[in-house]
């Protein structure tokens, strides 16, 4: 059987309710859930909202009850097979009695009996790769921060008047900072989950200040559970980082008044170096520049 | 010779400038221009700031002076050639001296005798295609709007808890608005140039709400010059501009509280049929979903 119209409706319902989760859930994915009922009626709906809370198939299954019984869950990544501090997923959609479970994204930690297979083989259809490029517009910085058991860093910095590379302001940083685990300055603060995040115990970091390698310092914020990091420092500090290729994005903020008719001392570049450029947006005055390195293809994984 | 690093910087620098352009200076393009010396030194810099007003390589050769003798002119569009308000830009370059011009982009208004052709018929080194690709984040829309002989839109509603589409909020619109031409409502409101642009005589367009059919609404927003429109309308209104393949491009706004669990009667659909998510972001509690339409590749013109 092929993904129907209303199962990929409802995967991509799905991939919009991840996204609520994104900057809560480290070390977790951000996953997002939507159970149909036998005649494809969309009866309920979750997402993984935090960190130690249900994950996203037993919030969809609550919601939807008895009306999920041979039903089809949709959910955007692999659902789970190990016990961790909840019952794995894989056994509370066999308790429920879906029928069908159309899935985006294997999980690549899952290894080779993972929750897709025990499924089939308890008797479940299961369909895999359904939307798998948009579920990673979502899970892409938790599916690449573990292939390289790095976070993945974005790095984001305002262009002055001047054409000068310059540190956000604190209120650019909020504004930016909603869908990330942490926050790293350069000048040796480590701000976490800001805005409604994990709170300020959640990451376990050595100190900035300590001078910690830069090495040691990637290790530590993985290890403490981080996926996702803004960089939100000026040039010097972030060079560093861009050398270890861990920075997959840059957003840059060109500040408001235009720019200036004055050739700035560092040249023309606006983007770091080897970025190209993929999406502009005028917010006001001022200018926002998304940019990845010029490399990078697809996320991929061994999964799918 | 082959674009070097120090021109493919200077081409990012004028694309980032162009974007300065976008909701300003249409019907004309947003292009920008980086004027480098003989050394390869950036001596100015300039963007078409509005219509009417300088071209961007006039503005950035009025910055270098006469340092842009023997020099190299970056621009994201071909150099026009035809007298209009102002004399062409590319007597412009030939009277500064210019002995290079690097283009992005080839105009396709510019027919057989552009202003690429003339300049190496002058006797300048000209090399068209330096990331085309990334000049055309900003000059799409324009080069879009061209071949259709229409405006672009983008459609952009926001989301409630109960999964039912809605119109913005005008602080919504408001956000979103920096870079269009014209914002249209589905109440018969359109709001022109918003924050800093046209002014309200700069389009003159039908009453939307002597209940002009939607053909002559985009034949007239294009004759009167607008290339790029945010339709801020709810679903019924827009599901018409959906059936004419003019929205390229969708904004979706997922209201704060995170969704309900309660299936809504619209179904699982978060995007508008038949677009695919391209990119998510959070806004505080919100978020942000970008969307455009499955069947969009890159887009192209003839003369690239
Ligand atoms: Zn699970
Ligand atoms: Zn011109």
């Amino acid at each position: 059987m092929i993904a129907s119209e209303i199962e990929s409706a409802a995967m991509r319902r799905a991939i919009a309710l991840s996204a609520f989760g994104l900057g809560r859930t480290s070390p977790n994915p951000p996953v997002g859930c939507v159970v149909l009922d036998r005649e494809g009626r969309v009866v309920g709906e979750g997402y993984h909202e935090r960190k130690g809370e249900p994950h996203a198939e037993v919030n969809a299954l609550a919601a939807a009850g008895d009306r999920a019984r041979g039903g089809i869950a949709v959910v955007t990544l692999e659902p789970c097979n190990h016990h961790g501090r909840t019952p794995p997923c894989r056994q509370a959609l066999l308790d429920a009695g879906i029928a069908r479970t159309v899935i985006a994204l294997i999980d690549p930690t899952s290894r080779e009996e993972g929750g897709a297979a025990r499924l089939r083989a308890a008797g479940v259809d299961v369909e895999v790769g359904v939307l798998a490029d948009e579920a990673r517009v979502v899970l892409g910085p938790w599916l690449y921060s573990l292939g390289t058991r790095r976070p993945q860093v974005t790095w984001a910095y305002r262009v002055g008047p001047d054409g000068r590379i310059r540190a956000l302001t604190d209120a650019q940083v909020d504004a930016l900072s909603g869908a990330v685990d942490v926050v790293l300055r350069g000048d040796g603060h480590v701000v976490e989950g800001v805005p409604g995040g994990h709170g300020t115990d959640a990451f376990h970091l050595p100190s900035l200040r300590a001078g910690v390698p830069l090495d040691d310092l990637c290790d530590a914020l993985y290890d403490g559970g981080a996926r996702s990091v803004l960089l939100a420092s000026e040039r010097e500090y972030a060079e560093n980082f861009l050398r270890t290729g861990l920075v997959r994005e840059a957003v840059v903020l060109v500040s408001s008044n235009g720019p200036s008719s004055t050739p700035s001392g560092e040249g023309a570049s606006v983007l770091p170096p080897g970025f190209t450029l993929r999406d502009v947006s005028r917010i006001g005055d001022d200018l926002r520049l998304d940019a990845r390195p010029q490399e990078q293809g697809q996320i991929t994984d061994s999964g799918v």
